[in-house]
């Protein structure tokens, strides 16, 4: 790389008691802004799109160390050095919006969100009150609103969270906090054991929350899920009976709409069914499916949501908001989430204040600072309008319908099951396995193909897709494809590649 | 705006059954990002860094909502229409980089962390494996061992969380999980009653945590501050055994290193002697004035942070790092923060991957998905070096230093106290009120004055500063300087625009 820098590398170190001119000289800093700007364009999203080019560049933790360099010093560098930082930061991560990058939830990339995204950077606000992000406090009510509309509410609560796990953890604490709104103060010594009921195939942030809040996870009840991964109704009532007659108090039931691993839809009418007999808060874990409501065709999975009291969705997820970009919205209408979590700290939440101050949203919240989350979303669901975002699930659903078709068509890959949502959970059966299911050695065999494709395909670089057990059954691909950049022909790829891969095994 | 797009607005819509190509079309995609970066650099960096242009365009709620055209419909809208929606979003967000917004600690901007930023949106991974995250697993780790270092640490253990309030919240959690490692599993039902001791010049959220993790709100013990807010040991001592007699369980002190308004420190020595002697988890909350360990002259500030437990230290305060920028630091070396969170979720972090799964640092959070905070933090650390970042830290304190000067010698300025850090609390106190102290209403006339103020600031939009009332204390002006974008010319321009909007009151 040319130098374009040359003048600064001279520069005398500033007289410190100066106090005439700031620290920043802004003509450089724009400078160096602009560069980095134009690796992001070249490196990320050009070549890290391109599939042609490799979706990570494997190298080993102390190779890779040392190639980065990343001790910190005492004396800063000069331009040129760390512009080449920026290159290699960009170099050695893992492309995230490749079309071949079909390992997790965050595949892809949206152009209009991405420009949102360096939009919030750059304003760099705080989602705590009117003052200080008048923009932002109304966007983030009208996306929620826009996103409650979807779920089948036209008033409720809602808000912006880091994550899906926070977002859970927040149901469970606002299902606690209506039941005994005394824990607040009081905290949970001396209360009843109460009890959540998830299935196992649920994310683990449910445990988490549970032990987070105070809980425990021995009080996570879990509940039997049917073959396909989906909550089995009938024994929800039986273990809530159960743990109502063990003198336990049944706080919540946190279905999923999209398991992490199959991508089931549990059946939320029915649950719902139960929740209103036994009074129970019902939250539905949407992280990943959620946004299956955008879509006409296929918004039917979560029939029922309606009927929940708290829904967490993703749209950093199948939506491709980017990290993070996560939701916990509320059917309430009796300000509980204020109420539960406000503190009324005066230095910021000041009620003698010139405007409205219930427009200081930050006290809903459990944090203080609050990035801004709301922006990305907004500005995509602009540009393509919520036809645009349901084409775009829509097509996913299509995909993985030609990607299965393929499979059956192809001796060596056996799926699970059928497909509920866009995860495709298969198992590649090498030529020397094919047949040998009765053998003792089998299963362990079989267990042992998906780790060393996967390492395969890491070190080539050519694509990425996650394994794992689940239950009994052995290691096994789980390909996610939503992504608005794949089309036919890296589904096509993906079949080719992991035979080639896979084939000797 | 010329029309960069005509060729976009006549596109056919896609067929939707076509698999052949991808939704995104990437060459419009990035000339909208290209135009938005143009957008952000003159609007937000350059318009909004200047003196000469306001900190923010004041609009009431319903007329900001009008002109913004919040709602979200069913079709897309064309690109110069989102390119003037991205224009109206910078033009009425308040520009929190402007030398004049003195309001609240992320005040400022720096280059260098903003590439970093950008970089870390468009590459869009988390921070949960080495395997989508092999740079940022490595930079964290680095950036984590650099700031220990500046506490004292030569090793230990630590996270980045989204803000100072998760970070404060999870060393409650950590002390729980030290003293009773049972509430992981078993909740906090049927065990003592815990409590957490800080000063009522904390930040709230050691309630808001103590509230969310089940322990309640009561269970804080407020330790008396002196005059200038910070804790006195000897009432932490007398409290602490008070609490002890009652049959509670102390679990954690919350020291603060930098309260939120009048910026103290609390004699960490003094209490790490207490925390010792009765056995008990000392935190330090140095969200805000950690920073200062960078700085050879002010670090005596923090003298004995060494002994703590754990440290708070928010980057995107005064180091300028941008929001957010948050970690947790730990003296612990016995791996405590992933045994009190790991749920070993199998998906995820597969034992049997091909490198050294310790690398997988996700299982320590309580977040699954996890933003790259690190990247911004060390590319500008690494362009300044430790000293620049040092003497960001003097500069302020000197700032300080000048506006406090020129207040005294101005009628009109009645400082709290001497700031300790850089935190500047004071009264303006209009001619009619001067040498009425006696006046049986002067502190109801005083505190209306710095709403009024306020308001009138606001709605010019020349600068934008902070107030609040605290304890018996009427609404006083808290003036935050560090951002490496003032002078002494912002200085004056503070104290003459105070007496301007002011004086007539």
């Amino acid at each position: 790389m040319a130098d374009i820098f040359p003048h600064t590398q001279t520069k005398e170190p500033a007289d410190s008691r100066d106090l005439s001119e700031p620290l920043i000289d802004h003509a450089e800093g724009q400078l160096f802004l602009n560069e980095t700007f134009k690796i992001i364009v070249e490196d990320v999203l050009r070549k890290g799109t391109d599939v042609n080019e490799k979706v990570c560049e494997w190298k080993e933790p102390e190779e890779l160390a040392l190639l980065l360099d990343l001790e910190l010093r005492s004396t800063g560098e000069p331009q040129q050095r760390l512009l080449q930082r920026v290159k290699d930061v960009a170099k050695y991560s893992v492309k995230t919006s490749h079309p071949r990058f079909l390992n997790q939830q965050y595949a892809g990339v949206d152009y209009h969100s991405l420009s949102g995204r360096f939009l919030s950077e750059a304003l760099n606000t705080n989602l705590h009150t009117y003052e200080v992000a008048p923009v932002f406090v109304l966007m983030e009510n009208e996306v929620l609103r826009g996103l409650r509309h979807l779920v089948g509410w036209t008033e409720g609560d809602g808000l912006f969270w880091p994550g899906g796990s926070a977002s859970n953890m927040c149901a469970i604490n606002l299902a606690r906090y209506q039941l005994f709104p005394e824990v607040k103060s009081q905290g949970l010594f001396g209360l009843p054991r109460m009890t959540i009921f998830t299935s196992p195939e649920s994310h683990y942030s449910v445990k988490k929350g549970a032990a987070y809040l105070g809980i425990g996870t021995d009080n996570v009840i879990m509940v039997k899920v049917d073959d396909r991964g989906r909550m089995i109704p009938g024994d929800l009532d039986e273990k809530i009976t159960l743990a109502k007659s063990q003198g336990t108090v049944p706080l919540l039931v946190s279905c999923t709409s999209g398991t992490t691993v199959q991508g089931a839809f549990d059946p939320l009418d029915q649950i719902a069914d139960i929740c209103e007999k036994h009074q129970i808060w019902m939250h539905v874990d949407a992280a990943w499916g959620g946004s299956v409501l955008f879509s006409k065709q296929h918004r039917h999975l979560m029939k029922g949501v309606d009927r929940a009291n708290s829904v967490a969705w993703n749209p950093h997820k199948m939506l491709v908001a980017g990290l993070q970009c996560s939701v916990l919205l509320l059917k309430d209408t009796t300000n509980l989430l204020r109420q539960c979590h406000t503190t009324n700290a005066t230095y910021l939440f000041q009620q003698d204040k010139f405007y409205d101050v219930s427009l200081d949203i930050g006290d809903k919240s459990v944090q203080c600072g609050r990035k801004v989350d709301c922006l990305k979303l907004w500005l995509m669901w602009k540009a393509v309008g919520t036809d645009g975002l349901a084409q775009r699930i829509d097509k996913a659903f299509l995909h993985v319908g030609y990607l299965v078709e393929q499979m059956k068509k192809r001796e060596g890959f056996h799926l699970l099951d059928e497909p509920e949502f866009v995860n495709v959970c298969f198992w590649y059966i090498p030529s020397s396995l094919r047949g040998k299911e009765r053998d003792a050695d089998y299963q362990d065999r079989l267990a042992k193909v998906a780790p060393v494709i996967k390492e395969r395909m890491v070190k080539r670089g050519t694509m990425m897709v996650g394994y794992q057990p689940l239950g009994n059954r052995v290691n096994f691909f789980r390909v996610i494809v939503f992504s608005p950049l794949v089309s036919q022909k890296d589904m096509d790829f993906f079949l080719n590649e992991i035979e080639r891969l896979g084939n000797d095994l």
